[in-house]
């Protein structure tokens, strides 16, 4: 009989930490600090709900591999003990590496993806826990022989997409991106060690990555949200400029280092150990903080746009299908001169351009495989009526502040 | 035709907001604020979803507002349409006077009620607005003739009131406060200038009354929430002896105001828009952020219990039914002192007494009152062949740091 | 590795059912033909979507019995797989013995109760499964030595109230009787054999109470719901009178036996199989089809009953705390024979008292059992500071049918 | 001040029925008898909960047009009270013309579409009250000048499709088919007298097309649910032809008249009246009845096909995006003379094909409209960057006995 502690979930009921390893690496401060880690990044600007963090994903999406191992076994599936712990464990810190505002700041603050660092730590964390999280790394880097449990961890059919699809919807209301997590995980079975969806299953496999496709454009690429993210990428931006040029009054002691270098997978190399310390010493406070204390700095650049993204008066976007053509640009370009007095680099923070795709389904990752009632395992794409819902699907933006003059220069 | 805008609310589905006074006060930066203060302060350390907002509650409110009053006027209340928006502006901004993490701090940073810092906000926002809260005020003051509609925002069972039970249920997860708001507010109506609930709907009352009280001791006064928040008003009271002996080293400039002086209500009459914009310019990540510059401070105390309370390493917390006695106060502050080398003040902030109590139905306020279906009004105690919950039932705690020594000392 | 179906479940999301003997069960005739028979008897009339079925009480109620088993053997209670087996087998045929609308005509049809007949069936099918029923029919008995199997079939707070609370609040949309099912479950613990409650999981059972007590007025004993249960009690009297005096036209052949036989356990001793095969030929539909052609009967009251509740113009019920006086009845049979002439007999049928009492907290039953953190089992009225919903209150009504003369005579 | 009835509905909360027209229809017994006939058919074989009726669905329907009346209105569009109540009437009785079970047996009791029959129900319903349906009736037969109101009856996004598949998911616990119904009525408009779609909906229309997509597949057309109705139909032509030879023993009084006579719409011209009293006295219960009777007839087959049906033994039905082949035909059908002996008739009850298409999203009807934020209305197909989801797309199916050959003719 093991001991285990039940935490109270909104979206699953309970969740069920087993006492041992899971629950002694919640509790180190690593992971601690996913919990002042918003999961959706600044879309409770739009979704007021949406203020869920790393912390609650990871252990919802912790639940959803108790359950997915779970059905596995009662199919057949050969899963040691020590196996189903390790893969637990990969998925309970395959968000660790992840900074302040998640994705917002991922390229900004460190040249390091989160998935690079949610390995460092892990291996940061194997030294303090004796090994024991050697399976689990191996999980997590796809070197594991039972290649179905990394495809649980990451894939096209992750339990990491299923908690994160169902806890978004849930905290933003936007039911659109409800998806029958259980009946899905129901339906998995593993063929030639690799994971399939039972046929029957096949409709809420649908379902699941329609819902994706529309989270994708109603709430992680909304472009409000977009407006406000991007705000806050130019800020941090426009801090690290001036703090090079010795014009930054404050500076948080957290965030020091990362304006003092320019930190890539090189520095990751050379002194993990003392680089995860710093980058765990960050969360969601350090940035909104130091936001705050900058509304009153002396660039009046950094100053307006720190005021306005407090106050939510929000910079305006505009999609297109289209590049951005530099008509369109020049244009605007000249409204923003009209009332903002400043150099083009100033300018440069008040009117640019972006891209963005969803990643509903790629194609070019491994495909959804089904496993027919004859028992045959056939990609998802011979399998429906209907065509399936186009990853990589573009969209271009114009990013720019004309509409804030009026309100926040005064 | 009235043009409106529509939120997203994951607990209601929907809330709409109509253009004019409504949403621009929504927009000012004094509400604004309210999107970074937590409704339910550190609930979230034992209920990993519970970090909405008074944002959020203040626009739910608003909601259960327009259908109360929507109810009421198909009912032949009559209710003009400027008693409407006044009412509806009342309970938008009546949590306005929150500071961070609400109640946690409300006598700590500030020695001023909430209720009193929202109407001053109130007043302050009727100059900028040019007289258009006045009825709002007397709604909120309850001066207002109709004093059904100062009770819809304060009474025994206003909107404010079905809103936080419904949302703090709603993110914690914790069933148990589930309220049916919906048949509730079907059920008001007006007699004789005062609120009462028709026959029908008395269970749903009882309910609700259930409802509140269980909502008291899962969450609100739930032992492990009550010590982390313990923990953060000990800190803040730490910080400012330190600030007060010059030593404390890091200090954000918007707490400093609030630490240099001892703020109460005569500041307030003498000079409310100074002390309003100070107070409007703290929210919760100015005292995140402060505690975790403040793991640094030379102060081993104060670093000692930030530290703690940033990595969940929570004081013990028990409740009695009695107050705790002197012997029980040695026998721990022995243990305490077997451990932690100091002098009594410090020992006086690793372990303390305390009294809660929970507010389930007072009968110390006016009763809800129950409309028959023969028209009479009777006190909702002489309708039930039950007795209701007792409010104002207390309990006693002792909190403390023994449980920390080993874990954080290293 | 056992092989399962997956039911969807709106309440629970999914119901496995394991192959073998329970598959098996629940494809027998006797428990299929519980698909057309109405779990809440005609509370339709009230709630709209209540017509749910004993087929899926039974099936939910197995669910949780599942889910309970499952938790008590993770907190190492011993309970073999033959054991379990038997639970569920006890609580998917706890209510086989339920005749049409369940308790509405459980002495009306046949002088049995329906707990003696789903003996009588267990015991049939005990001799049709060769003997694999046996150890359930022992759960279902009480005499089995681990007594909280049978508690949890049967008992204060057994999984047959959590599933028929759940399950009646989901389908009739009252929320007042939404129970923390999982939670309990989840707090369920065994001492000396018998079934107790974690203290931390004593909220959730005092909600428990209160949304059974809520239930009970709302939903079960609710005023509308009384009187058109009423009418169709009073409908089968009326026919069987009128068969006996051979002036009945129409009768289904399912029926005729119990029109023909008032049955009661001395039958059912006799000749159990045959008694049960008849029985097993009776559902709803049985009844209700007969109501359609009774409403061309001869017998005018018969007839006038039977257009009546199928066109929902219903006798109006009233309560009262005390037994209805004579002289009210006087005053109400002196208004019918207004309108209605016939002799005492019939006026009968269209005037009568009876008397209902809601069944929340029986202490003259055992009690629910608290395990305290220390380890102590009390019971639960010790542990709570607030008295527990009485049980066994007891409500008159009188029950007539005069505001129907106008409608319905024409 | 208007008086109104509140229903409680699990979907929806609460409906509400303004007391006058409205109320006095759900009271007549033509409307009263939709509680007697399932809105799903025989899903229940496969849905546990999905009992729902007729009668709950014309109340939802009945709530979402008073919602959408109410969001257009508030956009500025003009529609009169007496217009209002009339789309309310055209939804309310746009099924009335249905028959027990619905859809399944729509072409089989009656030579008449429910359509047809629902419109000769509201002209005879318009002669009893006076006139006052004689603008429903307008815009339930599209003759009505404003157009949007007939297309809200039954368009491409009319509420009766909104409220069946919410209903319809609800019930069955099939999550597939939620539909985020509250956001897209918002999101209606009206330009040039046609029902648009704001742009921002766009997502939410795209959601709801493929919710219903997925209905068809998990619901409607699921191979158990439609093996089941295929059995309830072949029930009713076998009890026809032997009716017709004088070889049915029993005939419910309600049933004799459809069996005596093919009724086509010629019937209906002729006596209305009289047809649609036939008509208004049939419902589940009759066919269900008589099913139980008939398990006993003397006809081996029409017993065997009642009894396999009662028993929940199915027939087995494959689907197949081809024709059947007759090889695939004469291979089953010699199987199935291997055990039944009998004639061609009689095995062509026993074994037959069939076809079924889904209708998503019908090109040949009407195109949705969505109106972009510039003021232009375009057809849906030009705004989505993924194409709709067909409709129209047909599959075929094999439908026979052979599975059941060892149960049941023991």
């Amino acid at each position: 009989m093991q001991k285990s502690k039940i935490i109270n979930d909104p979206v699953y009921g309970f969740i069920q930490i087993p006492e041992g390893i899971l629950l002694d690496l919640i509790n180190h401060p690593y992971f601690q600090r996913l919990s002042r880690i918003k999961q959706v990044s600044l879309a409770h600007y739009v979704y007021p709900g949406a203020h869920h963090t790393r912390f609650h994903h990871a252990l919802g999406a912790l639940h959803l591999m108790q359950e997915a191992l779970s059905i596995l076994t009662s199919k057949g599936v050969e899963i040691s003990p020590h196996e189903q712990t390790s893969a637990c464990i990969a998925i309970l810190l395959h968000d660790i590496g992840h900074g302040p505002f998640s994705h917002t700041l991922e390229n900004t603050l460190i040249k390091v993806s989160h998935e690079k660092l949610s390995i460092a730590f892990m291996e940061a964390l194997n030294i303090t826990f004796e090994g024991k999280l050697t399976e689990a790394i191996s999980i997590f880097r796809r070197t594991h022989p039972k290649y179905f449990l990394s495809q649980l961890v990451s894939g096209q059919f992750d339990v990491d997409r299923l908690d994160y699809l169902s806890r978004d919807s849930f905290f933003t209301g936007v039911t659109e991106g409800v998806v029958g997590y259980s009946r899905i995980i129901k339906m998995l079975s593993v063929s030639d060690g690799a994971l399939v969806v039972e046929e029957k299953g096949i409709y809420s496999v649908e379902k699941f990555l329609i819902a994706r496709r529309l989270m994708y454009w109603q709430v992680y690429l909304h472009k409000t949200v977009l407006a406000a993210e991007n705000m806050l990428i130019k800020i941090i931006e426009r801090a690290r400029i001036l703090h090079k040029r010795n014009q930054l009054q404050y500076i948080p002691s957290s965030l020091k280092y990362f304006m003092d270098n320019d930190i890539t997978e090189d520095h990751l190399s050379e002194n993990a150990l003392f680089l995860l310390d710093k980058f765990a010493a960050l969360d969601d406070f350090d940035i909104f903080s130091a936001i705050k204390e900058w509304q009153n700095e002396e660039d009046r650049l950094l100053a307006f746009i720190c005021k306005a993204l407090l106050n939510r008066e929000l910079f305006k976007l505009k999609f297109s299908d289209v590049p951005i053509s530099s008509e369109k640009l020049l244009v605007e370009e000249s409204n923003i001169k009209s009332w903002w007095k400043g150099d083009d680099e100033e300018i440069s923070f008040l009117l640019f351009s972006g891209k963005e795709s969803n990643r509903a389904y790629s194609y070019a990752q491994e495909e959804i495989k089904i496993l027919t009632k004859e028992g045959i395992v056939k990609p998802m794409s011979d399998c429906v009526d209907y065509p399936l819902p186009p990853g990589g699907i573009e969209k271009y933006y114009l990013c720019y502040a004309s509409n804030l003059k009026e309100k926040t220069l005064s």
